[in-house]
């Protein structure tokens, strides 16, 4: 890790740079990179490379790699595809760290064969490659600007990961019409070697950048991004775009960057459990960078809000509860605070009314007094341009207070109305003050700042795992391998279950009648009896299930009916018998699962069980590792979490046992490697104390057992 | 109707304006008035009155209102609260038809009383009143601005109706910042007669005004509001922004306003019902009041984006799933189309990717195929700053490709990136073409946009009614009545499902256990068995509920061990019977129901039933009128539709059936004034033709039978 991070430096700080591919004709890109590695000042040495030679731009122009007289950590390759694997070998022979190929034409145009080939080459010979089909690194600390992007950067605490060239290029220019420094900007392209987890994984030691943005498209290392995210936001906030959000937007994601990105769902769930903020556009990520850099962390979760309109008040209430704000509500404490300040129509209820009649002093006092009280934790503040409204001494008195407290207590504002609003907003934004022209736009930041705040305050707990007794699951495993199943018969994986600790539902198979009475002699009536064949997946579609068997005669009858359908059903299913059932007493059916994600490895799954997960989808996912903390947070996300609460004057449901089963099921599933796929569903949830029980359960087998 | 309109035309074309409280003081609220209907260019006559006299801005100021001499249909009194009732008797008696009382100090500070009493009395004399509690009344027909905000208002084409008088006159302002033009804008104020009903019914009508924008904190008349919202959306897009939209706001508005402003999701369902656009902040509101007035409707729902960044691409289509916008994906029709202005590794999928190699011209042959096209029915055009894009030359070009299909196909565009990106947005803007620097923010426009090309191109059907026995339903009410209560019993409300024509599950009331015994035989095992008793609200808690009795046994014990139960639980209880019922067979459950609405007045509810509807409140309403048509869509609404759809290869439920219960229930309600609240929880609902049961059905009455 230590040496990871050391080499990181070596790309965003490097002793020399070589652009190979440099061009003498403006314009051209190999010409750009140089011409802004000149222009930002960049300290180390710069080494044009190309066979003509020359001068460009005041640097001697060097034919080879060989030709260079000091260190190079970092080159840049902007020749074409084709003779790209050439030139990492010279890099490779020069002792390059980074290669940084911004020439495309490789895998994202279907050429994934060279792009391997370069990326293999440069491993074994210790060049670590960026991209191919980038855009190039801005890096602050080293004043190096070595883009084919604007040369005018500006500099500051935000750091931008990007896996859109298009996206980071126009961001360049974007982030300094907002007014948003940057610490660091590097786009990870095809991602053949280094990736978003890499980059991220040193810019959260890296002090300059206070706040990382990240876009995204997919995930390459999802598992190792879950590790270094964890890190990273107990330290700074990280925010998030990720598109593909949608179902048509994932189909478009998949023709753009020929990879599916994976469910949306899981990529939310996973990057709320490490505390990433994941924006929805990137107006709102843009809106949270400007000002997160240097926003105090509140000390805690009471917010009052400020306003002279009752309407705008009562919008930004909407909006707190929409961004997850917590506003204050110690009314006796509130009216003592604003008393003073406050008209006998005013309303000292949050958000705190001082009316349409608000003077430019009354502001300042309430601010005053809001800013001073030890029990409020962060102060929005609201103007709307009513005929009273004195928008320069607004704005003002906005400076002076935020100056006051600009390190010790969170403060934003929303003005709205007229040019001289406009006005007051432009100048308090160029001093770099909290403002916005909507309340929900503000609160959406003050949300950002509360889900930092969050993290900031809770440590992840360890990785809790369940005892598992794997050599026993792969010996049943080791069976269906034997029959060619790729999946577990129902009674296997309930054996599984066991095996993991979940109790499962009484059952044995019999192979005659006179077994199946005797097994529900034992078991006690009511029994439920299934028909067991690998030759029959849906099994209530073939008649080959019987429910509710009251006695001998039923079960008689029942083994006999099914062993006729499933025969009309499917003449020549092998049935290896009939288990007879516990028949189970109701409870709360939730579904729990776990399975091999195609982003970030082992997830677990949980959410309102039976036919409902299917139509309402209230599920939540989980990433490894997985604290009991974080299971019991993943089961308090559903929807419909208090029916385990209970309703209705209910008990509150076995909560606690619930948790423990999703993660023996994570636990079976991280520690069979054969397995790809757990489902139990239901997993009926009995009252606190009286635990669950496993009642269906789904096992799929890897197709292959290469992982 | 048309008395009415021509009566408000008064209103916003007056053919005399009084200021009764016109002042000669600078700043003050009587002078600012005048001051800006002079500054305004008001073309008829303009009488300050005052009992000081003399000149003011070089008009007359009459001492009272019997020296004016000309006709005077508007009078805006500024005159203290105290003095308010007889500046309005004034009014009346020189036939002044409205008083727009901007005096405050009536209803919104507790004084009730005096604020009925002026209403009551303008009522009777033929005034009708504006506020109190308004800043005025601006209007661009007869160029009056007849308010105390700014005097320069930009002329347009959107109304703007506010309950809000503070972000009214900050809405002044920011309109004109944003470019936006006004033909009206009007505060309600505290609504003591004028309501935003009144004016939307006057403003559908009215040419200038292409699109309406409602501020709301509450609803007055909420059954007109419904009536005349039908009939504007069908003309022309109204926005809505309604804050208390969350819990904590809604408790806001209620201390802000003095009254709760009823359940946001009845309001917000009722607005989709209707066709109002419900925008969330204000600023998304005047995002589509910018463009939308001279928009051009679309004439189909296939909508082309084209970009050169994928990253931006894949966005838009996030985002086009958020918002309701309908992407194109003929495939084979785009390929053919784009074919010519496609670099070989571009996707001629939607979003058409151009490339970041997209040069001016590749957008400007994209632009007009697609424009061209007919099977496409609107563009969004998408420009990422990469190194290759010319943002003038890209301005210039959407520009002339805007003029050109102006009025005939809508365009959109988003542009992003730094400063010459953000100048070509201002200049965009400017020459008020549709673009933003997001795209979300572009398609939540297009989401608007096609919200009222589909409320166009829908008619609303008629209300369907049932026909329903009211006579025979009130002859139960007066018996619930006589015994003096609020409900009704379980098996009366089971007979008035029966009257309205909705099937209930067979039950007798047994008053011994040969009864009981009988009952069961003729309902058919098994039965249920239920205490009644209007002395036993909860009769599981009391032991009074018996399940799945199977024979003549389990009805005697069961029949004895409710009636033992009962009395422990309470020994005084009246025990009227033991009710039989039949055993109902499962289905999908669902909620009906029907309740008179603190604001829309009868009101219809549907939803996913049982436990469910309290936890995942996955519930529908509507407002009456109502057809078969917009019954279909609220049950549509739900997230657990697929259920009634039918899923895991089962049946299609008898949706038709549902429809019919909804109407039906709400019949009842709305022809028994006595009843306030109908609650079928759950309705079983069985497969296609074979209908629905109506299984728990609670009633109450109103309190008083004044309505």
């Amino acid at each position: 890790m230590k040496d990871s991070e050391a080499n990181m430096k070596c790309l965003f700080e490097p002793r020399g740079i070589a652009i190979i591919g440099a061009s003498q004709t403006r314009g051209k890109i190999g010409y750009r990179v140089v011409e802004n590695i000149v222009a930002g000042g960049y300290g180390g040495r710069i080494y044009p490379v190309n066979p003509r030679g020359g001068k460009l731009l005041g640097l001697q122009v060097y034919g080879d790699m060989e030709e260079l007289d000091g260190p190079v950590d970092v080159a840049v390759l902007v020749v074409p595809a084709a003779i790209t694997f050439s030139a990492v070998e010279e890099c490779a022979r020069k002792g390059v760290k980074f290669a940084i190929i911004i020439t495309s034409g490789f895998s994202e145009i279907g050429n994934t064969a060279e792009e391997r080939k370069i990326a293999n080459y440069a491993r074994e010979h210790g060049v670590r490659v960026v991209g191919p089909n980038v855009f190039g690194l801005y890096s602050a600390s080293a004043s190096l600007n070595a883009t084919f992007g604007p040369s005018d950067v500006k500099r500051g605490n935000v750091a931008i990961i990007t896996q859109s060239g298009a996206i980071g290029i126009a961001m360049i220019g974007k982030t300094k019409v907002e007014g948003i420094g940057l610490s660091a900007m590097i786009s990870v392209g095809n991602k053949s070697d280094v990736d978003e987890t890499d980059l991220l994984e040193y810019l959260t030691c890296q002090d300059d950048s206070r706040v990382v943005l990240m876009y995204l498209e997919g995930v390459k290392s999802g598992e190792r991004l879950v590790e270094v995210l964890k890190k990273t936001t107990r330290k700074k906030p990280v925010v998030v775009i990720k598109s593909g959000r949608s179902t048509r937007g994932a189909q478009a994601a998949a023709s753009h960057t020929g990879s599916l990105a994976g469910e949306d769902k899981v990529f939310d769930d996973v990057m709320r459990q490490c505390g990433a903020i994941r924006a929805e556009s990137i107006q709102e990520a843009l809106n949270w960078c400007k000002f997160l850099p240097d926003a105090p962390t509140p000390t805690g979760e009471d917010v009052v809000v400020i306003t002279n309109g009752g309407g705008i008040g009562v919008l930004t209430a909407d909006a707190c509860e929409k961004y997850g704000v917590n506003l204050s509500d110690d009314v006796a404490e509130l009216k003592k605070s604003f008393e003073c300040v406050m008209p006998s129509f005013g309303s000292a209820k949050n958000p705190v009314d001082i009316t349409g009649s608000a003077s430019p002093d009354d502001y300042d006092k309430a601010l005053g007094v809001a800013l001073a009280n030890d029990s409020i934790d962060a102060v929005a503040c609201l103007g709307c341009q009513t005929a009273n409204f004195d928008a320069d001494r607004f704005g003002a008195i906005a400076e002076s207070r935020y100056a006051e407290y600009k390190s010790v207590k969170p403060i934003v504002f929303s003005l709205f109305g007229g040019a001289e609003v406009e006005q007051s907003i432009r100048e308090l934004k160029l001093k770099s003050i909290p403002v916005f022209p909507d309340v929900y736009e503000m609160t959406s930041f003050l949300g950002a700042l509360y889900t930092d705040y969050r993290n900031k305050s809770t440590q992840f707990a360890g990785d809790e795992k369940a005892d598992i007794d794997a050599i026993a699951i792969d010996r049943i495993v080791a069976r269906a391998r034997a029959d060619a199943r790729h999946f577990l018969l129902a009674h296997e994986a309930q054996e599984v279950m066991r095996i993991a600790g979940i109790v499962t539902p009484q059952s044995r198979i019999a192979h005659n009648t006179s077994e199946a009475v005797r097994y529900a002699g034992e078991i006690g009536y009511p029994v439920v009896m299934k028909v067991v064949s690998s030759d029959i997946l849906h099994k209530s579609d073939a008649g080959g299930v019987a429910l509710d068997l009251e006695n001998e005669r039923e079960v008689l009858d029942a083994y006999e009916a099914i062993l006729r359908n499933c025969r009309a059903y499917k003449a020549d299913a092998a049935i290896e018998g009939i288990q007879v059932d516990e028949m189970v007493r109701p409870g709360v059916e939730v579904i729990v699962g776990a399975r091999q994600d195609g982003s970030f490895g082992p997830t677990v799954m949980f959410g309102l069980g039976g036919i409902y997960v299917e139509v309402l989808k209230d599920i939540a996912f989980r990433a490894f590792p997985l604290s009991r903390e974080e299971t019991l947070n993943m089961i308090g996300q559903i929807n419909s979490y208090p029916l385990l609460l209970g309703v209705r004057g209910e008990a509150r449901k076995d909560i606690d046992q619930v948790a423990s089963s999703i993660i023996k099921v994570g636990s079976v599933l991280r520690n069979c490697a054969a397995i790809s796929d757990i489902e139990v569903n239901p997993l009926v949830v009995y009252d606190h104390g009286e635990g669950v029980k496993a009642v269906d359960v789904r096992i799929l087998l890897r197709e292959s057992m290469e992982a």
